[in-house]
């Protein structure tokens, strides 16, 4: 019985010769989520579809980071309540799990601590989380769900941003092509991409943009070695420290669906895959890229986009006759 | 051989008593959709739900017939292209297939010849038939579906709105408590809900609201025993044939998901479904229902709701270098 076994296992090792790899890659696949609790995700859609947690009864979560479109909206800046501009590009929620911290500045710790932000911004969906609570509160579906999960006749905007934040958990983007080549699959890559992996690491991109989101694991000053030029006043995480050694210093995106988060940056200002790689490699590195390497690596980014979230379109429960109305235009 | 077929086929008469009440009652069971081209009907989705169909980049067809609500946008009149407000209110998109024309004021033949409309709409998505083709054109993955499915190299507003269309026709919501009582399922429906159904007809409100669609069939005149007070300036169809006698009149509105599409009339003026058909009854029949009555007509209108469309969040495929840059604030 042993010698067949530890023949098999030879066998196995050998096709997998990959499959050992991640330990060894700075970059590790992307998990599929673990729903645990379905319920409370399935209330965390909901809410993330929902256009009545904004003042106007117009704005959802899903306006600015539409699930359609690799989770961000695919502005320089977004556009908020009565169409104000916004102050910095909207960053996927795709795979915002594995980020340290929330915001380009890191403002908020964690996804639950986000997610009351935009419900009270001005600038964005422009409520109160008094009035969010309430409208929700006098939706009898909502009333229900919330009772279920949370064992309470209370809504409360902990409980909001605790179902939101879980439902945000499960939108991981896992089996992109890149994965499947760091899992074995030596098919999956091209020998441009796989290139372009190699100088990506090599120039030394993989310093900070790193671990299973390919970023979004520290925050790094914008300009490192050449300063970044931008009309965009944003100070980065100075912002929130008040510290001058902080100043541009921001976090550093996952590059997971880089493919689909077009315009680049936290100011939005390159539109072109090709056009952030060179920025990059200049202004972080001091690095000139031939257009060949420029090209070579952008393809490798290109394999970093991953299954979209696949969900059924979420139903929302109707508003009733003690809904507070939307207040689009005053 | 016959006597046994011959007892089954009678007890299934008699168990569907109710199956063949529907020659005889003025209001039909909606059809499940026949779908004959599922890639048309999956493209269509994707353009319904593509906020590059205007110029900011922000609106879709589903910002204001949102398909999570009832397939529209639950606001008195629309936000529009710069936070613009709309002239009228958003009427549900589902089963607006069965509608006689489109549009409150019948402008629209069809669904085909809607979709054109908001498009260009400078108060609406505010594009070009020209730039929302050329977005398109721009994008690998739509060229490729638009070829598979029209035969053509050349992406056409004519085949976008044929796409859209398409999918507009599957928005069905059969399987309505309503339903399910017409069909032979006597208990789908409570005494109070049947009443108000037995009331719905002999106060003659079925008079207009007939049909599958329970609406969507003729156009009549707001306001035809009683004036109906509006500060909303619309002319109805008067509006497009320049007739005194059109005044006010407007398309009767689908009641089916009538709980969902709130607030009501093409003003938007009521919030709540027992005003709206108190008003209905006065302006429209010249009888002034008691409380009850009002309570029972609504009680049936909202075993109208059906099954909501039901399929997966669609997927966009990203822009291109080519791709024309959305424009939100300008
Ligand atoms: C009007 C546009 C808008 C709306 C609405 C909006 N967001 Fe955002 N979101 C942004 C922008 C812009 C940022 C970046 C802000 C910053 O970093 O200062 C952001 C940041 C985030 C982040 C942090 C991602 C990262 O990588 O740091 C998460 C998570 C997020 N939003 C989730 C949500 C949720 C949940 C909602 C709804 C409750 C929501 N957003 C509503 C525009 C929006
Ligand atoms: C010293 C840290 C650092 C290095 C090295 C680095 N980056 Fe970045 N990267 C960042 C930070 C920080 C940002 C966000 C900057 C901003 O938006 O202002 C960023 C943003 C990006 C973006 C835009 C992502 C988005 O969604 O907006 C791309 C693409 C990118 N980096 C690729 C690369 C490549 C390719 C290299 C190597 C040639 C590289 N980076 C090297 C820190 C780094
Ligand atoms: C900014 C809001 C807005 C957008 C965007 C919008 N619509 Fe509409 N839609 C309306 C309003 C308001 C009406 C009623 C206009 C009228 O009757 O004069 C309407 C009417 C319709 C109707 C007629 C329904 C009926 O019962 O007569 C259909 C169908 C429709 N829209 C589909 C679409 C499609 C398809 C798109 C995208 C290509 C779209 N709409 C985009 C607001 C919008
Ligand atoms: C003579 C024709 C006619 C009769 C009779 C009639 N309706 Fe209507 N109904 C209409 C028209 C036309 C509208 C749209 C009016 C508008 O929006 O300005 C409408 C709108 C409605 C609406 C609002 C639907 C929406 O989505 O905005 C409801 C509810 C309604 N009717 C219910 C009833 C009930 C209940 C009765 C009987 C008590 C009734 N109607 C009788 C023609 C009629
Ligand atoms: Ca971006
Ligand atoms: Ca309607
Ligand atoms: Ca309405
Ligand atoms: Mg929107």
């Amino acid at each position: 019985m042993h010698k067949p076994s530890l023949i098999a296992a030879g066998v196995l090792l050998s096709a997998n010769a990959w499959a050992a790899a991640p330990a060894n890659e700075p970059i590790q696949p992307i998990q599929p989520a673990k729903i645990e609790n379905p319920a409370k995700v399935e209330l965390g859609k909901q809410l993330f579809f929902d256009p009545r947690l904004s003042k106007s009864g117009s704005i959802s979560c899903n306006s600015c980071h539409n699930l359609s479109m690799g989770g961000s909206d695919n502005l320089p800046t977004s556009i908020g309540h009565n169409w104000q501009k916004g102050p910095i590009n909207s960053p996927t929620v795709l795979n915002a799990g594995y980020n340290v911290k929330q915001f380009w500045d890191g403002r908020a710790a964690d996804l639950k601590a986000q997610a009351g932000g935009p419900i009270a911004n001005p600038v964005e969906m422009a409520s109160s989380h008094q009035l969010a609570v309430d409208v929700l509160s006098s939706i009898p579906q909502y009333r229900e769900s919330f009772k279920q999960i949370y064992k309470t006749d209370q809504i409360t905007i902990d409980a909001v941003t605790d179902a939101i934040a879980e439902f945000e958990k499960t939108l991981v983007t896992p089996n992109s092509r890149f994965d499947r080549w760091l899992q074995g699959d030596e098919q999956a890559l091209t020998q441009t991409e796989q290139a372009g992996y190699q100088l990506f690491k090599s120039a030394g991109c993989v310093a900070c943009h790193n671990g299973p989101a390919v970023g979004g694991g520290m925050f790094m000053k914008m300009g490192l070695v050449q300063p970044y030029q931008t009309s965009n006043p944003a100070k980065g995480v100075a912002g929130v420290t008040g510290k001058d050694s902080d100043l541009n210093v921001f976090k550093v995106p996952t590059l997971r669906n880089v493919e689909l988060t077009y315009p680049y940056f936290h100011d939005g200002a390159y539109w072109k895959l090709e056009e952030a790689v060179d920025v990059m490699a200049r202004v972080q590195l001091g690095r000139q890229l031939q257009e060949q390497e420029i090209g070579q690596i952008a393809a490798f980014l290109r394999t970093l986009t991953g299954e979209q979230p696949s969900f059924k379109l979420p139903t929302l429960p109707p508003s009733s006759a003690q809904t507070a109305k939307p207040q689009p235009f005053n």
